[in-house]
């Protein structure tokens, strides 16, 4: 029997319990012995729960307790979160978490912590929720040089532009939707402007390039102003609009990453991701595109990728799984403006089209009605902003640009 | 460092050795320690390779070389590969496989030979070429009761179906295309016929069930019978005909296990796995549906997956890894007459209609011009066997009959 603890019982901790407790026999067919929770560290009461004997508001009931070898930590955010897990981890505990935030800002601390008490930190439940995609990066991809990895990796903003797509409602109306729901919270911040989906690129940035890739200055652009104009006119040219975090490892060994709307081609795997559902594209040198989708939140599919790292730790309790990645100061990252791409230009101005022209070569005329769509060759970022500004100061009103994929 | 060993150097052999001579650096950083290929196992001369002087026509070489560890088993076909691979088991080396025939005919007993000896049999390879899909079912999805497993596991008959799907190819010309771009063998009745297809759904039932199902006496369709006239009327019923490996255990403990052909709803995900791609839906009871998807075949791909279970059996050489199924004898596997399905049936006579309610109860009309074409609600396939014969009796010819799937 192996006991371990679960800090947290929200959304996906009562689901770690749930599951820990009724797949009993699954577990106990792949570990050959019974996990047994021992604590549960919550601040609220919960007398009707079959575990309530297992409460405790004292984390040094968890900490202080040697037969606990492993923990859960699904609190979320980063304090306590961290300061906890640092302390388990120098205590030779396992942790596993769901928590992005943590592992987005404090990886690559807690992994060396983790390596240096040859105790495990896993996190596959903090990006894709159920979907396995970390573990398949780091061992089935191995032998692969990642090229790029592109993802729709938040269910909220994913659900609101499906519900703007397919049903021709506006954002507004769509988040409400989304609230009612339970796809999306009541502050959507983190969500709606591409925060969250931020800290799951880089996870997966860091997890591929074997240094940590640091949030902070990462340019993160949510989906609040895109409109159902942009919607029409990604149809006529045979897209949908998208939120992707992006990372590609370019040839000068510099790291492009970025999130952002964008616009993918229909026949794109990515294009038929709906709804509150995820889908990362992971492009091997080897494997060319491989695909991995499913729910990316929720109690039970998040929490069963929770508990599938709880038992990686039991089995692996004398001797630490190889998950590893350097710290770093996000020196290798490309700043954005260098960043190339093709863009997808919206003005109020439709016989704009000449100067376009002058400023930005030849481009692609999407649509051309009361308003003039085009689409730019590549160019980086700062060139883009340069010519948009000559367009501004032209009396040329631009009213939306979004990043055009190449998925 | 640490010695290995190929056998075999065709298409996936050349492609592992290729893999790990210019991944060097990529395997370094994962494994902290070279991998060194020792010896290659092929009859043939290849006098430009630059590791000529790795070659032997020997096995023997390779069995009695203390100094390798793991082999990679690329020769396919189940002689002599059967024999090379229990006997370096037996020695206790570590072998990993990408031959899916070898694993679906004798997996149980090559992981019992494997476990006695402290040593890996690893064959990721084996289903679905280069997308993760062994090790996220064995590992991520653990926690997961796995309701059922769908995919689209064969390359060759994908791209025979998108051709007939997307351009109105017949299956003759659409399958001699196959073979000029190199998707199909000259004899390609392993992959229309879904023998290939059929080892690959027993690998995964395996593993999800934990016991050895042989591909023998599954229920095992493939697509040479499929026409036009029904890809067209499957598009009417906003469906597309997809070659599907399918396996689910049902209430009763059996497994519901077969290869046919299945009419598959066009916003499935599996609809939208083309050409010559794989895709694999895993449903788990927590997770809900979960799809891996890519390149089914092809040298590196799939050779990227063999060098992945190198490393992995080169990280467990002390250990074993936890990969394991039980013998049985197909007890479990209910018999495909029990199997309930919806069925869809194209007839030769556009006024049978009056004579299909009498037999099958209330159907949907998919198609009535010079023939008829009807979906059936469910059924046993007994029971839709034996109403079909009563028609024919009545002189109703039926031209084909496809499943219908609900995923």
């Amino acid at each position: 029997m192996i006991q371990v603890a679960i800090m947290g019982h929200g959304v996906v901790g009562s689901g770690v319990a749930e599951i820990i407790t009724t797949h009993k026999k699954k577990l106990f067919a792949s570990l050959g012995e019974e996990i047994y929770i021992k604590k549960i560290l919550d601040l609220r009461e919960f007398p009707d729960s079959p575990l309530s004997d297992r409460f405790t508001k004292d984390f040094n009931d968890i900490l202080n307790d040697a037969e606990i070898r492993v923990v859960a930590e699904v609190m979320g955010g980063t304090n306590p979160a961290y300061d906890y897990t640092k302390q388990l981890l120098k205590a030779g505990k396992s942790v596993v978490t769901s928590n992005k935030e943590l592992v987005a800002a404090k990886g690559a601390e807690l992994i060396e912590i983790a390596k240096n008490n040859n105790a495990n930190f896993l996190f596959e439940a903090s990006v894709g929720g159920g979907i396995p995609i970390l573990r398949p990066l780091f061992q089935c991809l191995v032998a692969n040089n990642v090229k790029e990895i592109a993802g729709i990796l938040n269910g909220t903003t994913n659900f609101i532009l499906s519900k703007m797509i397919n049903d021709g409602m506006d954002f507004d109306t769509a988040l409400k939707l989304a609230q009612d729901l339970g796809f999306a919270e009541r502050n959507p911040e983190a969500d709606v402007e591409g925060h969250d989906a931020c800290r799951k690129i880089c996870i997966l940035a860091s997890l591929a390039y074997g240094k940590h890739i640091y949030p902070d200055n990462i340019h993160t652009e949510g989906i609040t102003n895109i409109s159902l104009k942009d919607v029409e006119y990604a149809s006529q040219y045979k897209s949908v609009i998208k939120l992707i975090g992006d990372v590609k490892l370019l040839e000068n060994g510099k790291i492009d990453i970025f999130v952002s709307p964008m616009l993918i081609g229909k026949k794109s795997q990515l294009a038929n991701i709906r709804d509150e559902f995820n889908g990362i594209v992971v492009r091997g040198d080897c494997t060319d595109d491989v695909l991995f989708y499913g729910k990316g939140a929720g109690s039970l599919p998040t929490a069963s990728a929770v508990v599938a790292d709880v038992i990686d730790s039991c089995m692996h309790l004398k001797e630490r799984k190889y998950l590893y990645w350097a710290d770093s100061n996000n020196e290798s990252v490309l700043p954005y403006n260098e960043s190339r791409t093709r863009m997808y230009l919206r003005v109020d101005t439709p016989n704009a089209l000449d100067k376009i022209n002058e400023l930005f070569g030849e481009v692609y005329v999407v649509a051309s009605d009361d308003e003039l769509a085009i689409a730019t060759d590549l160019m980086t970022i700062s060139q883009i902003e340069s010519n948009i500004e000559k367009l501004e100061q032209d009396g040329v009103k631009v009213l939306s640009k979004i990043r055009i994929s190449d998925l």
